[in-house]
């Protein structure tokens, strides 16, 4: 198991990261604490495909005394959005509605640019152009959502991050990454950019504003790095809130990637497709004849098809009814895709539809210089 | 002798820094060279103040087909500006006026906050104001002169310095600044953004503009680094002529700084201040009684009043009879302290008057966002 910012590969253990990374839990008294707030659970909370967190008791508390936080996640633009992340921006959203709060969304579009030898800054901005479409589509609240572009708003954000930077050694991402000698001095940089969200609302504000920041776990260095770092210069450790990886269709390990074309279900993907993708590639839980499958059963708890539809079924009793029916040998592994090809295409139907018009969106959206 | 951007001390060897750091001489054939273009050849050419250069022949040989270069110098705003600075700028502005050409003036204000442990954003927003008119003062055409500062122009930049950032590696910046994993991110960063003025204007203009920059020799491993880097994104190599150090007050070695208020004259030191600080503390060459100076003469070589008449008397005959009557005893060091004086004086009152006037001419410089 690997789990970096650039790399996450092999059987992720999510226990094991917990312990690793020092995180905490989700637990179930704190369920009912969100509740209390939410009125519901979101399917990710009940499902516990958002497991994990670090001082979200905190940032209740100080909601609960009015002092309302931000939410804070991002995306670096250096492919196409595939579904795996649209369910951390959607549970995102989620939040931002239950808890009536401000969500600044950052593209660091230097970031992969840094990272990858043939990006240019013409591809990233492509990238950025398509990946703000996704966004928006979601239907964050253009009152409460902004974009903040690190090119684009440089202006603003590194005098933040050399605040920050001043307090991150070499030694110090060093540890937190891996990095050695040979690494340029922009990834070695890029840290304090991914920080400088965190704050930027409190130091444009002129006051300390709580900030929640939810993610896949494996941008969880970065905000170590700042969970140090911030307090240092004055302002809260940022808490966060930690989803799952959805798998890649192919195999249960390691994290989706738009650039293993055959493993990811892109947002621009078309029903067919969707289709094509899912009924080749889907790794299946199924047994290897039909009459072995009616007789032994699948096995849901590896089968990709099935763990797509925990995170895009909303209904739990279909969810289950699904589940137990794949197990006992009742639907046979082309039945469970079928399901999920037609509950994806809905979905991205509808997703397409709003990216369309979100074109006209993209000014609401991105912060005003 | 130590030579870094953060520090010089011990006695210059100016000799064997054009060795160790592979710069190239100033000719008498370039100097030759460079009066076809100018007419006349500036005080610290003829007396080799301007001692020493990297690629000044190609900057001609561009220029001369017409492709004109810009010039690029800068000031990091951490303290009040002192007529050390003054006399790499005064350079600057004959260069610009001789060969009628852009210059973009850098104020790197997160230098010195990043390598400086209390150094404040504030101190240096300040440090930034005072500066600003010290520059302004000595007349640079506004129509051909931009002010560059980091953290305000960050949106411009930052994306530049990214470019040239993937190119430098924290092997690189160790070996030219002799770093190690106890400096922080913030400052393996900044040199890139030291670099970006060498391009930006080449950036903006989308077509390759040859680069000069005229600087004091301690920061040339920045433009080391810059020139190893710059082409591996398609720019020139920008071309350096570099000046001596004026000397510190108090003694021959080293160089003059700010934070040494006796060692040091600063462009708001009142009439009384520059005496007392002449009178006092001017390191001097000459002998310990009347009696001997008369008799065996003083030492102009290592006399700062001397020195310092080298980079503020213009002209050559008046400078030649001073080195010879202090040479030959029949001038003694509390006249030769009273010429300084009165030059600084008359110098100062009109750097004065005209850092007044500045205060209005601020918006004229510093480049439109």
């Amino acid at each position: 198991m690997k789990v970096t910012p650039w790399e996450v590969s092999g059987d992720i253990d999510y226990e094991k990261l917990i312990k690793e990374f020092g995180t905490e839990k989700i637990t179930d008294k704190l369920l009912s604490r969100i509740k209390k707030h939410t009125g519901e659970l979101h399917p990710y909370l009940r499902r516990k495909i958002v497991f994990s967190h670090r001082d979200l008791n905190w940032v209740l508390d100080e909601y609960e005394k009015g002092n309302k936080f931000f939410l804070y996640t991002g995306r670096s633009p250096s492919g196409p959005v595939h579904i795996g992340h649209l369910t951390t921006w959607m549970f995102t959203k989620w939040l931002q509605d239950k808890f009536d709060v401000d969500l600044w969304f950052q593209f660091p579009d230097e970031e992969k640019f840094l990272f990858k030898e043939k990006l240019t800054f013409e591809d990233t901005a492509n990238y950025l152009k398509e990946n703000m479409l996704d966004v928006i589509a979601l239907g964050f609240n253009p009152k409460k959502t902004k974009f903040l572009i690190d090119t684009k708003h440089a202006g603003l954000m590194y005098k933040e991050a050399c605040r920050i930077a001043k307090k991150i050694t070499f030694s110090t991402v060093k540890a937190a990454f891996g990095f050695d000698n040979s690494y340029n001095i922009g990834q070695i940089f890029y840290t304090a950019m991914q920080a400088v969200p965190a704050i930027l609302p409190s130091a444009m504000a002129g006051k300390n504003i709580p900030c929640l920041i939810p993610y896949a776990i494996d941008q969880d260095p970065h905000f170590r790095v700042a969970r140090d770092a911030l307090p240092k210069i004055g302002y809260y450790k940022p808490a966060a809130i930690h989803s799952v990886f959805l798998p890649p269709l192919t195999g249960p390990g390691g994290k989706m990637s738009s650039s293993e074309a055959n493993a990811a279900v892109c947002t621009t993907d078309s029903p067919e497709e969707v289709r094509r993708k899912v009924m080749k590639y889907a790794f299946s839980g199924g047994r290897e004849t039909v009459e072995e499958h009616r007789k032994k059963g699948g096995n849901p708890d590896v089968d990709v098809s099935y763990q797509w539809l925990t995170f895009f079924e909303e209904n739990d009793t279909k969810l289950k009814k699904i589940y137990e029916d794949y197990k006992s040998g009742k639907m046979l592994t082309g039945e469970l895709k079928q399901i999920l090809v037609d509950k994806l295409n809905i979905f991205l139907a509808n997703h397409q539809k709003e990216r369309e018009k979100a074109v006209k969106k993209v000014d609401k959206y991105v912060l005003k210089l």
